[in-house]
């Protein structure tokens, strides 16, 4: 039941992921004649799909590395590189994503970063910048030692969740000051909601959907590789026999898998 | 240094959260002419004003109170009566702001709910709702059984830090729109930064940053009431003595305090 649970989840993921996607391309495709690359508003309109892919999509999967039950056994290396590399590319597709508004806005002589979502979303962008090379740095060099990578866990893992909210935010801004920009006139005003607001407003909700869902496994849910102090912690308590506790996502590996969830002190 | 920490974070809360209703009320007195109860456009200004004062900052204060110490020791009764009225407050208030801005709408002609900022708004609004029915039945009435509490507490946590991540989201979107609306002109267009889209993008980023440091205090601290499960955990595992591990803020009351944070499952 619990196997079957945590598959749901990841075809749910999957499926709602891949429509938050597909369904910014078709807006801009329909509504905003496509796409280019030329400083053109057709170069804007990848600014709006580059996000949504990196920022939330590609993003959330690149953390949801360490939930799928393959990456609780064996050498952590392997999906450390895995959580890093897929981070890096949602990182550039985000910066590729800024460069087409960027530049759109230089033809177009339209001030950059003037509006609070240009702010929200600059800073979750600095965020995530921060959050890699610290990531990158501590966590995957050899350099640091356990206890300073067990001070930085729980940062890390709190300010991963906080980057995706603040993505999610600046999406759910962007997407009502684009309409509020296209949909000016009389009968097609965004207050008539015409069917490229029905659209996009669906489409913005369904980003809001999926980063709960997203956040709800990342955070709350039971699948979570067993941390390494845990075997420790237990003979702490005294104990000298292990008990295998499974209470994952019930996957028949016997490991001492248990609910934690972003630990203000992981190996404690 | 511990307890320093944490009566310095009430402190930067309780500064920040007077900061961020303080200037929503700055804002519109100075540039939108104050508030009336008529509605008027004055009748629109309440609209931030309550919505920043419940759902952002006395939905924190109230979802906080089980972080201050003096929560941990004694019947839990009150303070979980104080967390709904005080909740109970924060949703009234938000039905107040609901009003101020149905109202406007009514009296200028302005069709309800059709930008994404009143889409998600008015989720945020409904799930809070739900929350508050769920929570006060289950928790608060003696009905449950310790089994079903465990069971939804998890999901109580989870939907609670949630909804304070939606509400800033609205918050957010709803500023960003509001200074679309109001800054069209030429000279004072949005997009020239006059001095009211500097102030209002600088409260919009003010109460992000309060809802980040309330995010944190709720999930990755370690001030939080030991769980009642937490020594019949450890008696399980073989212990017998208890140890006294005082790894919360350290307020020397010796209680078995461990950094539990959105548990999968609180008292396994």
């Amino acid at each position: 039941m619990a196997v079957g649970w945590f598959y749901l989840s990841v075809l749910a993921l999957c499926s709602l992921g891949s429509i938050c996607i597909l369904s910014t391309i078709y807006w801009m495709r329909y509504w905003h004649g496509g796409f280019a690359w030329d400083g053109s508003i057709l170069m804007f309109n990848w600014h709006p799909v580059l996000m949504v892919t990196s920022m939330v999509v590609l993003y959330s999967a690149a953390s949801l590395v360490y939930r799928l039950p393959q990456s609780w056994v064996g050498p952590r290396l392997p999906w450390k590189s895995g959580h890093a590399a897929m981070h890096l590319l949602a990182f550039l597709l985000t910066v590729l994503g800024l460069h087409a508004v960027f530049e759109f806005h230089n033809h177009a002589k339209i001030p950059h970063l003037y509006s609070l979502h240009s702010w929200l979303g600059i800073t979750t962008i600095f965020l995530f910048a921060c959050q890699w090379f610290l990531g990158f740095s501590v966590f995957l060099l050899p350099w640091a030692s356990m206890w300073l990578r067990s001070l930085l866990k729980p940062i890390h893992v709190f300010f991963g969740a906080s980057i995706l909210s603040l993505a999610i935010a600046s999406v759910v801004s962007g997407i009502n000051e684009k309409l509020f920009f296209s949909l000016k006139n009389g009968t097609k005003s965004y207050s008539n909601l015409p069917s490229e607001a029905v659209f996009a407003n669906c489409a913005g909700m369904l980003v809001v959907v999926f980063g709960l869902l997203v956040l709800y496994i990342l955070l709350a849910s039971s699948w979570k590789r067993p941390e390494p102090g845990m075997q420790a912690e237990r003979e702490v308590w005294g104990l000298g026999l292990l008990f295998q506790v499974g209470v994952g996502p019930g996957l028949g590996r016997g490991h001492p898998v248990k609910a934690w969830a972003l630990p203000g002190r992981p190996a404690q």
